[in-house]
């Protein structure tokens, strides 16, 4: 049987720091598939890498999906197993995995990663992703329960992040850029269902307030349903609003880094 | 038995996007194994796309070859499935297949994909990677066949990018700069057959005009038959002429950006 | 049974490069897992490589591991085969692979690469890696043996790279920048051994040398021990003494490129 194992970490690609976990996977369980999610989170992003994992994870299959977004480095937090869904979790417990939890159904239980038998010992206290979280994804692959792990863990303990914050008021929904991604679309922290309290739909016009700048923008199902160079507001493919230029890059053309606030309208 | 699937995009790798492609594949067809060939497409480069994917074809196995370049977005262009020599080749019918699909011999059959048994529902107008040409291509990767995809399409309608213009005349051969390499190697769109035209062999010395700048370089099987820091020509791993510094940058060095003319002339 | 082969270049990612490499590798061995290293090793830079392969074999499961930063782009040196531990080394004899042979007990017996049976002809003289590494490696995964490759080589014939410099003198041990890592920490080629001889360990206070800068800095278990924005040095995950800032930029707030001299003392 094939079993997944996912990998998202800032590591970035290069030095060997990826290849080294995936060996000590394969080491361990040969028949194991990898799939790396992401390894240029931005280095101790950790609310870059929860979005990125939350946004990801309804389209890998069951499995065992690592995450080490870990400015803390090994040190105060602990390590965790999480099961949710189909799904079991490893990572510290800074919230990296919390919005990628709750996407897939909540906690069922959870346990501190502590018996050093699925560890490669010496851990180095700076590589936890090789020395530890690798070697346990893939003792879990071949079939190890996680209970073995360590002891469980009360859910209500399980760290956090803060959602992005967004807020429905009587005319307009608030929110804040999510992320950039590589073609300068803003991603905001508005989902659709948020923007419907709007009674905005596709074909409609938006008005975007950035600041104290006022947007006519057309909302539409796809960012190429304007002409080349417009501005246009769409439903992204993880379900959130997005802000974009067709064949140009909103991001830098509209001033939007990630935490910016921006505030949606309907058009009077 | 193992079927190959590979991957082309400009979707970058600072999100999750190319593991949820992946997800979906193994999702439906876990024995396929994926090869990545390049997901640093310039976003919306189609031509760059294309290219990258007609001088990597001739040495992917047999298989299911996807390609999203997609600046329309998944708008008014149709997703194609289309038969060539041992591939069947899925992505936007913009042009971005048909480079790779000349260099596989041409097409044999196409169809437009449209059958939406193959898709994932709802499908995200942004992203037709993750819910259409990948479970498309894992469903052809466990045995159903491209004429279950939706309806034939006559090839002579299957949208072709122009191929990069060369030309060859009585005493040269004028092309342009179809990329710039890692290492700023400059590759031409002259192929060594149209060199040969000049009766230039491997030690015979080139005039390369760049605009109204006359430079003699000597052609070589290789950069390293220069000495570092030197300029010179050769044949690149694709049967192309390309500009190169031993252990420099050509591209800054001669100011050549993709698209810039270039004319090869045999040395009198 | 499944062999793993590992794959390091300079080829980067912005090309179908490392995708047609392993293309060929399936091709002829469909069981084979490919583990990608590092592709992203600065063009050229042999020592870069070599530490990189070097710091990671450790973790990689037995298998074929191919390398191949050649400045020499398969001119004058030779291609080679050697054996070390459980390992297969293929690349160019110009040092690359040296410091990961040490690190695997030593070679045991290399072979050149002459056997044109395994090669994909015609072999390009600039992507050894596509047409001879790939093909070489993909036969011995199933099950050639090494000795078929070309005639044996004395073991002393093979090219060594000098390892980084450090020297151990009364009082001090000094040494170079091995590299920069993403996060910005500045590994040095000083083990903790050789700091070892310093009486030093966690928990107390280094002296580190740049240049006539005296700078005071805490040696701890991790870049964590120390509050955001310090200074801080402790044993990396290579087992080297390493310089960063917590959640910042060691090198830019030192000014350290790689091959900058440290030295370190004990505090007075």
């Amino acid at each position: 049987m094939t079993s997944v194992i996912s990998l998202l970490t800032d590591y970035g690609l290069e030095d060997g720091y990826i290849a080294a976990c995936h060996g000590v996977i394969v080491g361990i369980s040969p028949e194991s598939r990898i799939i790396d999610v992401c390894h240029l989170v931005p280095s101790g992003d950790v609310r870059r890498g929860a979005a990125i994992l939350a946004q990801t994870i309804a389209y890998l299959p069951p499995g065992v999906h690592v995450a080490v977004v870990d400015p803390a480095g090994g040190g105060s937090r602990r390590a965790v197993a999480v099961e949710a869904g189909d799904h079991v979790f490893l990572g510290p417990d800074n919230g990296l995995l919390s919005w990628a939890i709750h996407a897939s159904g909540g906690a069922r239980a959870a346990y501190e990663l502590s018996n050093k038998e699925f560890f490669l010992e010496p851990v180095s206290p700076t590589f936890h992703g090789r020395d530890l979280f690798a070697p346990v994804a893939a003792h879990l692959a071949i079939g190890r329960p996680p209970s073995e792990l360590g002891p469980e863990i009360p859910l209500e303990r399980l760290v956090s992040l803060p959602a992005p914050t967004s807020t429905v008021q009587e005319g307009y929904v608030e929110g804040e850029v999510l992320s950039i991604d590589r073609h300068g679309n803003a991603q905001l922290s508005i989902g659709s269902g948020e923007l419907g309290t709007l009674d905005v739909a596709p074909g409609d016009t938006l008005v975007v307030w950035l600041g104290r700048r006022r947007l006519s923008v057309p909302f539409r199902e796809s960012f190429a349903a304007v002409p080349p160079g417009e501005i246009v507001a769409f439903t992204d493919s993880a379900g959130l609003i997005a802000l974009a230029v067709n064949s140009g890059d909103a991001s830098q053309r509209l001033g939007l880094p990630p935490g910016a606030r921006v505030r949606l309208a309907s058009s009077p």
